[in-house]
């Protein structure tokens, strides 16, 4: 399946909570790579994995998903 | 199902990370009552679910887990 590229607008408070969702994307299958900007409370996702999957494992991190959007 | 108590010690590194914890928890069916404390690193939950659905719950943030036990 074609790659896709996500972003999202996660917040994070701080390296703690960067890192818990990092540790969730590295586990998902279909991620091929993820960047994590805690000042810019940014998760950009790149892989096979369908938007909603993406989404649905970030929020069972807990942590407040503002917007999300499909980029390419 | 009677009720249980259980304990487990989390790596929660501000208010963003228990936070996090306690909005999964507040949505997990079969927890009755729970106490995050952030300054002991420790999240108590008690209601009617088993050790192990709790637990995978609590991993499922992406926070680390050092230990978990059931108090009774």
């Amino acid at each position: 399946m074609a790659d896709h590229t996500y972003k999202f607008n996660v917040k994070m408070s701080c390296s703690g909570c960067s890192g818990a969702v990092e540790r969730v994307l590295k586990k998902l299958d279909g991620v091929s790579s993820y960047d994590i900007s805690l000042a810019n409370q940014e998760v950009i996702v790149k892989g096979s994995a369908s938007y909603d999957t993406v989404l649905e494992k970030i929020k069972k991190t807990g942590k407040e998903v503002i917007s999300g959007e499909t980029v390419e």
